[in-house]
């Protein structure tokens, strides 16, 4: 069981940075709770300035909710009665906010039926596309306005507003490319919500984010709150987009070299700790499966070493004749930080080095 | 939280059927128990005659002794002393026999003064090479002599013999390239046992195995013990080697649609619960994440859905311009089954089509 660490004074100039941010540009943080599922890191993620979190999934929610965050937006397009009307049940047994998300007439129509059922008025946000073309109702086409007009009109329904996951700004090549991915978002954004003005319908918020996008973002002119999650800890991700350095990357995994032939070293790392995940969405400036470093190798200075390959429990790297020895200890730093959490029951948190704490991966497995 | 599922009528013939291989063939069946990570399903291998279970790390070797599997191979080549020292520690104190591998003059010399100070004859297996390159001797080396030699004459070892893992199997095109590689193994075994008996040093034990491998082998003439994991749920890729057919597939993950565009089907599963994983050690013959059908659809009849990609909460299924209804419940076949149930606390057991049971995934993540 190879350990999962999160360097704290890191994790906590990332959450620092991005609450600059927003404060800065005056939007509100709402962080995305899939990246690192644990309810100690989102209660510091509140504590600086977070009005809350965004969630992936119901089972995500309730176990925020169970731990007292207060507001939770179920950022998914939730269409099945049964899931909604079970996590709608808990936030209100618990006194928290619950704010869904459609892009579908069948979402909203079984959001509107139970929310009657209920007596309440439940928020809700209508996704668009903004690029990444996964979710989202089109800004150009009928669906922009009828769905929003619908959900505006409705006595059930409080219609917040627009909501946007720019995840193609992942496929960045550099700093700049992302920007130009957060412009065309915050513009796309600004003109649907001009159509629905000029159909009478309003919407209040404006919510964007991706990590990467937020990181560049230059001019939040129009946007009411931001949703990045992968911020806390980035990846090497991140780092090949060029919008953080090595000294941001908060995630590690500490692992061992176990065996060795003429070609490979072979580390007790394998998929099942680092995960097969090359990069999200589309993004191919990474090859292998993270960079391993010993102990005595700075990030950055020193060029570390590609995984090569991996088999479910092994890692393979190759050595071009220069193997380490067996037993020396690697920091590897992982390609995407989200997915290599989710495999791990509990993470290390480590200052300078020593393990401080150790904090429980609340909602691992909610997915 | 998409449900991971197992039909247990599948999963039962599987278990029986690789028993029947090895009853037949005369070798003892000992499951690499990392595929299912479930003392459940150890059970009923033990049951119906394996001799105890194969297990990746230590943290599953203590699941599984702890569950009181009374004979454990720990078929990883373990070099940290404190980590040997732990789980021997365990499995003296539950009464179960633990089985080492070492590959290394380090992991022989840690494993011999651990046992020395245990006062215990431990039983140890040399891993041999046979063509993955991953863990193990070259069989043509001077390092079989060396080690087999010096684990032969130690007081506090029991040098059992030799064993393998032809792990590249999982790249062959169809199942006689699978048998190529079995024969080619078990060759391989053979003479590097009688390179150790022209040394005088005996091997007992020939253990081989992977699933594809197994499934296809003709002759097990010297083996003595065989380690499969997969072939409980089979997946894919076991499909694509073309050595089961869809009927042996016991694994499944049920998703729904959830959105749509012109070009893709949004899936309520991805990344996290699929993995990324396009198959193990080399295997191209798959594209895509993971096999999608219908209800009615029959797999074998209708050629189902290639899963196009994956985000961490969502898969893309390109449509063709023929979508689905949202809503459509679907039942994914996963490339890998291994790294799959690795992510699930639970997994649910289907009885034609119903759920009986759920069980828990009691090792997962120790890896």
């Amino acid at each position: 069981m190879q350990m999962i660490k999160t360097n704290i004074l890191t994790l906590s100039a990332n959450i620092a940075a991005m609450q600059r941010i927003a404060d800065g540009a005056g939007v509100r943080l709402r962080p995305h709770a899939k990246t690192h599922k644990c309810v100690e890191i989102a209660r510091r993620q509140v504590a600086v300035g977070a009005v809350g979190l965004t969630v992936a999934k119901p089972a995500e929610a309730a176990v925020f909710i169970r731990a007292g965050i207060r507001s939770v937006k179920l950022c998914y397009p939730m269409i099945e009665a049964e899931a909604i009307r079970q996590v709608l049940s808990l936030a209100r047994e618990h006194g928290a906010e619950l704010i869904f998300v459609i892009d579908s007439a069948l979402g909203l129509q079984v959001l509107d039926g139970i929310a009657a059922g209920f007596g309440a008025v439940v928020p809700v946000y209508l996704e668009v596309d903004v690029g990444l073309h996964r979710c989202g109702v089109a800004p150009d086409g009928p669906a922009l306005v009828n769905l929003a007009g619908q959900a505006a009109a409705s006595p059930n329904l409080d219609f917040l507003g627009l909501t946007a996951h720019a995840g193609h700004a992942y496929a960045a090549t550099d700093r700049d490319a992302a920007a130009r991915i957060a412009e065309e978002e915050r513009l796309t954004m600004l003109a649907a919500k001009q159509r629905l003005a000029e159909n009478g319908i309003a919407a209040r918020e404006i919510c964007v984010g991706s990590t990467p996008s937020i990181w560049a973002q230059r001019d939040f002119t129009g946007i009411t709150e931001i949703k990045p999650g992968n911020y806390v800890f980035n990846d090497l991700t991140q780092l090949g987009i060029g919008v953080v350095g090595w000294d941001q990357l908060a995630l590690t995994i500490a692992a061992t070299v176990v065996s060795a032939n003429d070609t490979y070293l072979i580390i007790d790392a394998g998929s099942k700790t680092l995960t097969s995940d090359l990069g999200p969405h589309g993004n191919n400036s990474i090859t292998g499966h993270g960079r391993a470093f010993t102990l005595d190798e700075i990030p950055g200075e020193h060029p570390g070493r590609t995984i090569t390959k991996l088999s479910e429990e092994h890692g393979w790297i190759a050595h071009d004749g220069k193997p380490l020895p067996l037993g020396t200890r690697l920091v590897i730093y992982p390609n995407h930080s989200c997915p290599v959490v989710n495999l791990t029951d509990r993470i290390s948190v480590t200052e300078n080095g020593t393990e401080i704490a150790q904090w429980p991966i609340d909602a691992r497995g909610c997915s």
